[in-house]
């Protein structure tokens, strides 16, 4: 297909193929920042779920936003692990600091209710195989929330990789910076190891790793890495991350991300018969500005934003109602988990850390290392 | 200074303080397709030099290269071993396979003349001090062809970073990728180890290694890098490389390099307070289009090619003239082979190594490894 034809109909949702009436019953679970100025809004725009329960622990704080969003429950973190109001809801949203992911997740797939959860899936690869074999045994969906795989710009990219327009892969370039301090403060749990899991790696790495991970449809043989801090308050996690992949083939990814640096990000793929550059990709809001050049040919995209957290949850309600099963799966969130002890793993010791894909979604101890 | 008083008079030439009148009469050492296309017209282009001889394998084709350049005097490899037509030249330009860039430059240096020698300076970290050591003793000016460092737009970044407008560095991405294969063939010397010391690492990725030290006015402290090879004819060399490298304090740069990819380069900096991205800047032909973030500033400057091989000469035979020591001198030359030795055993060991930055300069040999 010609190059202009990808970007035709720049934001269709190609996933939607069977028409859907009825909306999913979401309990949102931890409402921190993401989940009011974000997940909330893209719930009430979407189309496909809504929200009826909120999971919380301030109440007093919550019923404004409960308010705010016409949600008609807000129960505590205890009364929603006693199954309270378990009949006003489908699914849930795992908003929550990660360390508690399992814990929320594996109560939802108990009462059968589908999951979709914030990345990372946990904080360890064994925590995160606990909530995808929880949900597996009880027949209920499990999304790892990444919105980036349902941002058009980053589907479209993938299409242009999988039909071979810029030929195989050789190497990508992926970073995101963001300054934690400007938005949040030094007390964050996203600077404390037990909750988070890691730190700018756990928390803004992940998005250049798997969507590049999404983007090759593979996963890395080999990580390295290495960590900089500079002190308190970054001092018990990853301030700054660079990380390189090596994928089956030639491929390799250069990964970084800091919680300490200028608000930017960017992706490139360099292929054997062309190159993708995506501007801005991971900040949350992608101006689609897309530049692909393909042989002799080059072209430059441009167009409005989409919320992609909507696309998310859309995607989400969507897979819930036709029993589809979400791409970001549980598997999914499993192997980026993998790929990330390995990097803390390479950073200590220096050493390039072997990956066996064939044991995607296993935990990287199960080799018996 | 306001961001954009760094765009004014973008292209001016900062190192040109005093006014000098003669030219530099060089001798060009190897009549190879960078020596035709590019340099002799940028030296025929340019004001401090002028080319007096041509120093050749091939006599009978290379008289048709002096008539096109109005060089008056060819001579072959032993006759310009040999002292012939020593009177004729101040200085040499050698753009001749890796592995003899020695011989020639020290045949110069014993003769007092001044020498120019394509990047790497050497296939080793030794043979590149042997150049040093003797130019230094024949009080001779040696300055390794890094035409980026005279390439305007890399000068006005080098002095954002020096002045603070990103704030402190965190991130580096470097990548430039040719397709070798589609402008010389397969016999070509670069393509053997013997001659070229490596594969796309020291053709290609030499360029976003160096650059990222000149900008960041900083050697690494250790090296991680991964090379691939899809096999013939590429199976002798890195047909693919990507290295990691850390600097001191929190900046890693992550540099690729490809010989079998769609040609491109990129290079993108992040620091604690701003961005710099310059588009395409390693192929040769910089469009000078950069955009430098700042704090809430945001600015894209474009305009007219430059010729940075004409810059790289005229610097050249302006330092000569004046008695100015080149920046990109033996010392940097040498920097980077440790930088490349050390990615190659990296490589093959799959471990982060360190390098001792105090020994800039020194081979890593030294260290007693």
């Amino acid at each position: 297909m010609a190059l202009e034809e990808y970007f035709e109909n720049f934001r269709r949702r190609d996933w939607e193929r069977d028409s859907v009436d009825g909306t999913v019953r979401l309990a949102v679970i931890g409402i921190g920042g993401f989940a009011r100025n974000r997940a909330l809004p893209a719930i009430r725009a979407g189309t496909y779920c809504e929200t009826t329960v909120l999971v919380t622990g301030s109440q007093r704080r919550t019923r404004e936003v409960a308010d705010e969003f016409a949600v008609e429950h807000v129960v505590d973190y205890e009364g929603y692990l006693a199954g309270e109001l378990a009949d006003e809801y489908d699914a849930v949203y795992v908003s929550t600091p990660n360390a508690y992911h399992a814990r929320y997740a594996l109560s939802a797939a108990q009462r059968e209710k589908h999951v979709i959860c914030e990345k990372p899936l946990e904080v360890r690869v064994d925590r995160a195989r606990e909530i995808a074999d929880a949900c597996r045994q009880a027949g209920v969906a499990l999304m790892t929330a990444y919105r980036l795989q349902l941002e058009p710009t980053v589907r479209r990219c993938r299409e242009l990789v999988a039909d071979g327009v810029i030929g195989d892969v050789v190497q990508v370039h992926g970073g995101f910076s963001h300054p934690l301090l400007e938005y949040t403060s030094a007390d964050t749990w996203r600077l404390d190891p037990e909750l988070a899991g890691g730190g700018a790696l756990v928390d803004l790495g992940i998005y250049p790793i798997n969507t590049t991970r999404y983007l090759l449809d593979a996963d890395p043989v080999s990580v390295y890495a290495s960590t900089h801090s500079s002190g308190d308050p970054f001092d018990r996690v990853d301030e700054h991350v660079s990380v390189q992949l090596e994928f089956p083939g030639d491929a390799t990814a250069a990964c970084t991300a800091s919680f300490d640096a200028h608000a930017s990000s960017q992706l490139q793929l360099v292929g054997t018969n062309g190159m993708i550059s995506v501007i801005s990709p991971f900040g949350g809001v992608v101006p689609q500005d897309i530049v692909v050049e393909s042989g002799e040919m080059r072209m430059e995209h441009t167009g409005p934003p989409v919320d992609e957290v909507r696309e998310e949850f859309d995607y989400f309600g969507y897979c819930v109602q036709t029993g589809t099963r979400p791409e970001p799966d549980g598997t999914d969130g499993i192997a980026d988990l993998r790929v990330i002890e390995a990097a803390y793993e390479s950073a200590e010791t220096g050493h390039r850390i072997e990956l066996d894909p064939s044991r995607r979604g296993a935990s990287n101890t199960d080799r018996g290392r």
